[in-house]
């Protein structure tokens, strides 16, 4: 097939999409990986995998979040013309920051219960989420600017909402970084409830009238 | 392709069945990596590896599981005319449990043989055999409620039988749960017999006679 | 796609290729976890990753096989007119043992340098490429008896052919597993002799003069 | 599909297109892996985090190079009008040393900092670095020689010009091993620049004038 006709660089976006979800899959498999069986044979097992409860939340939030992203990555990809190479190094960013997040899951999931590092790990882990949400925002900057990869027919209005959604993102999970640095209780809070939040519907696309 | 028509959110199912198959495909391959090799030069290799059998019976207990889960998924989803964002989401927290599932294999295979925490070792491996029952029940009672998903050229009949089918597996899952605590021998012998029990052929839909 | 017409349970092969596919992928790239990184920051760096060749040379062979099998899954997939139930039980099963592979190439580099133990080592992974080897044979005999699986249209010389070229495999590997607890250098001779024969070019498909 | 003609061994190169971008979205995802969080509840957790930067370092050049190197592979083969039993063996090695990189990130992520060691771990992981670039071009020269594998319809002095750039890549990692031993500052930093600039935009295709 893509012998078929000579042409220039790949302009579709399949390619880039199968990537990426076979990124997303395997990342969000890799998770359980984290979570340690306890060894020792006289070990009380019950209780050890009982005592590792915030092993199981870091699980459900990243597994959710990596969802998430699974979806809204087709929801985006659906609105794109085309892509090229500046999009593809900025994709290829964003899921290196998907990919690391089995690494603060763990540090999240070990160290929440421990006096002494448990602020750090809710930072650590917060700012696990920033950085896929910053250069997600980022790729969306760079392909809806001057409608240089979405589609032109796109309503302008629709467009700017959901800028301002990724914005407001960024800006939250700043935030959490932040806040968690004084109340990590707080900071996670933050975490989990910007998680709840995208389990809600995406917005159908919105087209520009005169075009229908 | 996804570009060529401005469209709604995405229907069809084409999408979320190829996540799912890559879960799948990576769950069931990770599966290996919870079995640990005996170290120590000195060791008696022969006996560390056969003592560990029920390390291998777990990973073919998980791996049957979910390769039986991925054809049912096939099935299922072929009889789906369309997918919507609570379907994606209960399919989302399915995935999650199928995920999860090299947990409690490991936990079986390492703690089978240790008298302080068989019990506990089944009963475990139980529950992570009923979490994806249980929420497989969940997506398909959502799904056929109404026909709200599946293809309304579907017998009745036919679906009940498939919604007994599986209220039924989510029983004796929580029967196994039960029964382990009372003799983990039961408990698993319930879960094998689950699984031989799943490698029966599945029935042929049934389409309602008028529309044939 | 697949809800366009009521159809009775799957008969193509595309999914069953898909899945295993994504089985040989995996497998094959998990190999390398099971080589470790010597510890210790006082070590001898340079040494001790010279002095664990063999888990160097247990990652080529094992990959080279999981890189010929996927080749060959192919290439007589080509051949099957269908599936069925059974035929998608054996194709389990013989992945249950390619993502099993992992282990025996872990055993095998870890004990091959190991005195006591290096006769155990080589024997389990003889055994390691006899299960996927026997497996393999089984499926093919399923398929291609009566031509219940096979294109009507194949020659039966030629099926033959390929029927005593995976009985020999079977019967070298079985050879390979016996030697080598008489002299395991003999019985890894085999199993590295078979690898390198594998690496030949398949015979092209022979079909019936009549039909051409 | 498949079983639709009768016909010889498979010839279109998409089979071996995906199988590789399984194994190229399974290493990239795998390189998280290879960094460890660090254990013990007292220990000073952001210390720890923070002191293995030469990991994070490791980790994001390995996934910039295989993200290079997946892109690159769609891009050669586009200009391939087949493929064959010698070029799928080429393709099986170049993915051989791409499942193995993994290993040389985590020596060079572990190692970078130890004063004994890390002349090695630079080594080591230049190494890694030339091996697929060494297969790459093997690939290339069996594909381009005598328009064997490639378009028939490609200008000549283009291809000439990809085959300098493949030959100059060998050449600089071959460098950078050597020039690793002498001062791995520099070794490393060879490495950081040859990924920066693999980070520019591929030339289109050159195609014939008399074709077009």
């Amino acid at each position: 097939m893509s012998n078929s006709q000579p042409g220039g660089t790949e302009r579709g976006t399949e390619r880039i999409e199968a990537f990426s979800d076979g990124v997303f899959a395997i990342a969000i498999t890799l998770l359980v990986l984290e979570i340690k069986v306890p060894h020792g044979s006289d070990a009380d097992l019950l209780g050890s995998l009982l005592g590792q409860w915030p092993a199981y939340l870091a699980y459900v939030l990243s597994f959710v979040m990596i969802g998430i992203y699974w979806a809204n990555h087709h929801y985006i990809f659906k609105l794109f013309q085309k892509t090229d190479h500046a999009l593809n190094l900025l994709n290829l960013l964003f899921l290196l920051f998907i990919a690391f997040l089995p690494l603060p899951t763990e540090v999240l999931g070990q160290y929440l219960l421990d006096r002494t590092n448990q602020t750090t790990a809710v930072t650590v882990y917060a700012l696990g989420l920033l950085f896929p949400a910053a250069t997600w925002l980022l790729m969306w900057l760079y392909a809806t600017w001057g409608y240089r990869i979405v589609d032109r027919r796109l309503d302008a209005g629709y467009l700017r909402l959901l800028t301002l959604q990724y914005i407001g993102s960024v800006a939250l999970y700043s935030g959490a970084v932040v806040v968690s640095l004084i109340d990590f209780r707080w900071g996670l809070s933050i975490c989990i409830g910007l998680t709840l939040l995208y389990l809600l519907p995406p917005k159908s696309p919105v087209y520009r009238r005169e075009k229908h």
